[in-house]
C-alpha cells in the first residue's frame, strides 16, 4: 500500500515530510489540504490526528504525526540513504542540533513569522529585536557548521537539514514583505550576511524532487 | 572509558538521562553541579556544551548535551535493553508522543512550575489557569493510554517515559507548595484524578537504580 501525506502549502512542518520522501525517493500520495477551508480538522483528518494538525503520514495501517516522528519513522522503515546518521555518535549530533533548532530558534521564528503575516504594526518593538537577535547568533552558529562542511551535520543531507530548511524559507519569505524591512537588515540578504547558509540554501534547493516540495501557493 | 554524566539536582531534563543509564544499566562517573554556584557556567562546562546548560554527556571522546539526544545517542551505542521501540511503527509513535509533550505540555509545565517556585503572586491569575487546565487535558490523554497498558507506548519502559516522568514529578513538587493549593485542584492528588498516572508514577520508581537518580536535595 503507498505512503500516504497530508500536507499544507507553505507549513515548514509538512515540507520537512516531503523533503524526506522525496529523499528517500519513496513514491507517495500527496493529499494537499487547504486550510483556509478547514480541511485539516475534518472528521476524517480528525480521526487520524485528534490535534487537526499537519503533517500527517499514513504507511498501510500506521498513522504517524508530528514531522520529527515521522522523519524517524522513515528512516527506520526505509533506511536507505539513511538521514540520522552513519553512527551513534553522528546520530546523536544530528538529534542534538535538531533540539537545539527546536529549542533556541524555533519559537523566535515563529514570533517573528506571526506578527509579519498577521501585519503586526510594531515590527520595531522590542519583542521582535530580541527574537531577531536570537535567530541572528543561532545562524551565526550554523554558518560556523556550513562554513565547513556541506551539510550541517556529517557529510551527507540529513534530518537536521530537512528540519531547519523550510524554517528558513519561511522567515525569508516573511522579512521580504515591505513592512519587515528594518526587522530584516539582521539577516537578509542572507547570501550576503551569511555565505555558507545562502549555499547550503541553493544545495538544498537543487536536490533531486525539491520542485514536488516547493509551498504551492508561493509561486502564485 | 567511563561514561560520565554532568547534571544538576532537579532538573528534569537531567533526570531523564539518568533513567536511561540505570534502565540500561551502563556504569557512569556522576558529576553533581551546583547551579547556585554557577558550575554549570564553568569553563570547563562550557567548553563541553557552549550554552551552559545540563545535562551533558561525555563517551569517551564524544560529547552531546540535550536530553532527547543523548537518550537517543545512548540507544544506538548500548542497544539492550531498548528504548526507542522494537519496530519502525513503536518506534514512530514513541517519538510521536515525546514530541507532542514537549510542544503540548512542556512550556505550560514549565509556565507554572517557575511561577511557583518564583513565589508569584497571581497564581490564580489567567495564564496559569490556561496552563494548568492544557495539562489537565494532556494528562487525560495519558491516562488513557495509561489505563490500557503498564506504559506510555509500546509494552516496557521506553524514552517517553523517561521524558515525561520528571516533568510530572517536578510539576507534583511545585503544586504541593501552600500557594498554589488554588492551582493544584485540578491535577492532585494525581493518585485520585489519575489513578492510572499514579501507579505508573510508582512504576517507574519501582525500577532497579531509581533512588540513584532522585533529586538529592529533594529528600532534605
Amino acid at each position: 500500500m503507498a505512503i500516504e501525506v497530508f500536507w499544507a502549502s507553505g507549513s515548514p512542518y509538512a515540507w520537512r515530510v516531503l523533503l524526506a520522501l522525496e529523499y528517500k525517493r519513496l513514491p507517495y500520495t500527496s493529499h494537499l489540504l487547504q486550510l483556509s477551508k478547514q480541511e485539516h480538522k475534518s472528521p476524517q483528518m480528525l480521526a487520524l490526528n485528534p490535534r487537526g494538525r499537519v503533517p500527517v503520514l499514513k504507511d498501510g495501517d500506521y498513522v504517524c504525526f508530528e514531522s520529527l516522528a515521522i522523519l524517524y519513522y522513515l528512516d527506520l522503515k526505509y533506511p536507505q540513504p539513511g538521514i540520522f546518521g552513519r553512527t551513534p555518535q553522528e546520530a546523536g549530533t544530528i538529534m542534538r542540533v535538531i533540539c537545539e533548532y527546536q529549542e533556541y530558534t524555533e519559537p523566535h521564528l515563529t514570533t517573528i513569522v506571526t506578527a509579519v503575516f498577521q501585519g503586526n504594526a510594531d515590527l520595531a518593538g522590542d519583542q521582535l529585536t530580541a527574537a531577531m537577535h536570537a535567530i541572528a547568533s543561532e545562524a551565526r552558529t550554523i554558518e560556523g557548521r556550513l562554513s565547513k562542511s556541506d551539510w550541517i551535520v556529517g557529510d551527507s543531507c540529513s534530518a537536521v537539514d530537512m528540519v531547519i530548511f523550510p524554517g528558513i524559507q519561511l522567515l525569508k519569505r516573511a522579512l521580504e514583505k515591505p513592512l519587515a524591512a528594518e526587522l530584516s537588515a539582521r539577516f537578509t540578504p542572507v547570501e550576503v550576511q551569511y555565505p555558507a547558509l545562502g549555499r547550503w540554501l541553493a544545495r538544498v534547493a537543487a536536490l533531486p524532487g525539491y520542485e514536488r516540495t516547493y509551498p504551492p501557493h508561493w509561486r502564485a
